[in-house]
């Protein structure tokens, strides 16, 4: 896949900002990032299942209720999720910022992350409105991942292009972590860009489809977040053929933004909170992809297998474990397990018993910064991976007092 | 309730013992324990759910086709789980003990605890059991307790007495923990001893319900072991009449047996690995005691809770937020949520909002050893309590290095 630069500006037709607008107390940390598109988009959108959504995910999904948008308003430092004035203050985010930019009051998709349950300083997002708006620019990408930023040490940004026939099609995401992250119940935040014509249905296919086997397959802390959401905006300058059927050009566009969503995802994982490496489990040879997906999901969620991950400790007896826990079925006596990274590869367990194997091998290979658990269940041909991290003490750090 | 000294020695009948027999590389820590009744006693048991069952779980659950045994061994140092030959390593302990104590071969119920993946050492084993079964006395409760211990700080021991009609009846029991620790999904190791005549069926009853509302509440990582498993033995030396109904003495049985697994389950969740402090999740006003024992159980299994917890750091938007994916019907705008502890209480959500609360004063209270998180539902009348414990940079350390 070629990669451009830009982030969600590569696409035609998008600019994006990022400013400090007082949100966060620290004025050197942006938190207020916006996403424009000069005309409406066709937009698709998946959302948290937490029963508990904060206020801004309940707009947003009043606002796309017929899939168009046309900008993307996101602040950090609050998650505006069972605050005060919840509702009031993220719809008056959206018709200060519609106002502003003369487009339609329901064309805005508004975000928030953060501390849960205080007050947004809704003041504050309105006062930076107008600095926003004057710094959209198509270099503004980089700023706007900035600025939604949470506990993440790196933003998360990506761009590439594909061929919808003879027409060259962009494809730009920013997205945030880094706790509360859990899969199989919604996603974190990421805001994709595109100047692909295609269809609000099409569109939204190929999200749902895209995130159950990217955002909905990382786990950082088992924890799912009351403000997760992805969109994607859709401008359809691109120029081609616009996109109506599950055609070649539909599974262009598909492996595009599945591309664009996994490595987003990889990302999110890579920097989970206190993380020092990335951790991946593909399951193969499953009788179903879902028993693929159960299992390796189980085992990146496991406190047991992430710490053992973190000691570089080759305790595939908790892999094991957290296979049996996680409700697929599959034949525990077929089951080989290996573990690999760029130090190499080491068979660990063999038809559900532990093999003799080199510690001190064992020891390097898991202590590289990415490394993989591999299972073969030797009962079918579907296959799946997850993405997690590994549990540290400064993932405890961290969470032991954020607020503060 | 009337604790008594003994722990499981106390019933008539019963006596203990624990040895090191070498299965520990260190000669101080006993690493196998014995109970033995002088009569076949009415048994009954649950296990782990997790697909992937250590050896002793099974051969355990084969022994007790009829519910009945005389004799419990289990070793701590290896789970004797996905390891060479295991099924009959355990089963070789079985005989050995048997002929050893001139018992029938399927009277013995076996468990295991330790390293996953790891050959059983049987052959010391086998040596140690002239000791352990000389070592049998009425004092050799806390020796057995301690000798199943794997990362538990403490031995976990019990003893109460209850009547039944006018006859005293009595209940102990021994358990341990630490780690690979998860609702709803199984038990720890905890091995109740009776001297209640009652039948196998009803035995089998009264624990099934017991253990659904005292072990399946505690979470301490979210890992449920593959070696979990609960018996009780009831040798009927009390003299009682016989419970054969769910009748009146049934209940006074059933309130002396639940007492004392709770009061383990308690112990267990304080104890958890690293734990610094015992969380309590209680929900009240319910619709059904399913939905407050998920939401209970969500709570306390929340990493970011339990990370905040360790921190003391009233973040109650992380417990609304794992309430939300309990997947527990309920109204987020009804919720009321209060912190307690012996320093007090403090309200700090109120109909699913924040409310202005003392920091400092929410700080001092959740410092406590003991802490509480009160949810109101305000939907109806039924309630259910979970325990657990924090997660600390401790928990890390123990597993980020266990096996070496």
């Amino acid at each position: 896949m070629k990669h451009l630069t830009g982030g969600v500006c590569a696409p035609e037709g998008f600019t994006a900002s990022g400013v400090h607008c007082g949100i966060r107390k620290n004025k050197l940390k942006k938190d207020l990032a916006l996403i424009y598109s000069d005309v409406e988009c066709a937009t698709a959108a998946v959302y948290t299942l937490n029963k508990v959504k904060a206020a801004p995910v309940y707009v947003t999904m009043e606002n796309l209720e017929f899939g168009i948008s046309q900008a993307i308003i996101c602040n950090s430092g609050n998650a505006n999720a069972c605050a005060p004035d919840g509702n009031e203050n993220a719809r008056r985010t959206c018709d200060v910022l519609a106002d502003a930019l003369h487009i339609h009051k329901r064309d805005v998709v508004v975000g928030s992350t953060g501390v849960i349950g205080e007050r947004l300083n809704v003041e504050a997002i309105e006062k930076g409105i107008p600095a926003l708006i004057k710094g959209l620019s198509k270099n503004g990408s980089g700023d706007a991942a900035e600025a939604i930023m949470t506990t993440d040490t790196t933003k998360k940004e990506i761009a590439v292009e594909i061929f919808i026939g003879k027409k060259r099609v962009k494809i730009g995401a920013i997205a945030k972590g880094s706790g509360m992250i859990h899969p199989n119940m919604g996603t974190m935040l990421s805001f994709v860009t595109t100047d692909c014509a295609i269809t609000q249905e099409m569109l939204q296919k190929a999200l749902s489809e895209s995130a159950r086997k990217s955002y909905n397959r990382v786990s950082i802390d088992g924890d799912t977040s009351t403000n997760d959401m992805c969109t994607v905006m859709a401008s359809g300058l691109a120029g081609n053929d616009l996109i109506e059927w599950q055609d070649e050009n539909y599974e262009a566009f598909f492996e595009g933004l599945h591309y664009v969503n996994t490595y987003l995802s990889r990302e999110l994982a890579r920097d989970g909170e206190g993380a020092t490496k990335l951790l991946t489990c593909t399951v193969k040879r499953a009788r179903a992809e879902e028993s693929a997906e159960r299992i390796a999901k189980s085992v990146i969620s496991s406190s047991l297998v992430k710490a053992a991950m973190f000691g570089s400790d080759a305790n595939w007896g908790r892999v094991l474990c957290a296979m049996g826990y996680s409700k697929a079925p599959f034949r525990p006596e077929y089951v080989d397990i290996d573990f690999s990274s760029a130090a190499g590869t080491i068979d660990v367990c063999k038809d559900g018993a532990g093999l003799l194997f080199d510690e001190a091998l064992a020891k390097k290979i898991l202590s590289e910064r990415e490394v993989t658990i591999g299972i073969d269940l030797k009962e079918g041909d579907a296959e799946a991976s997850a993405w997690g991290c590994d549990l540290t003490y400064d993932y405890v750090k961290i969470n032991g007092d954020y607020r503060t």
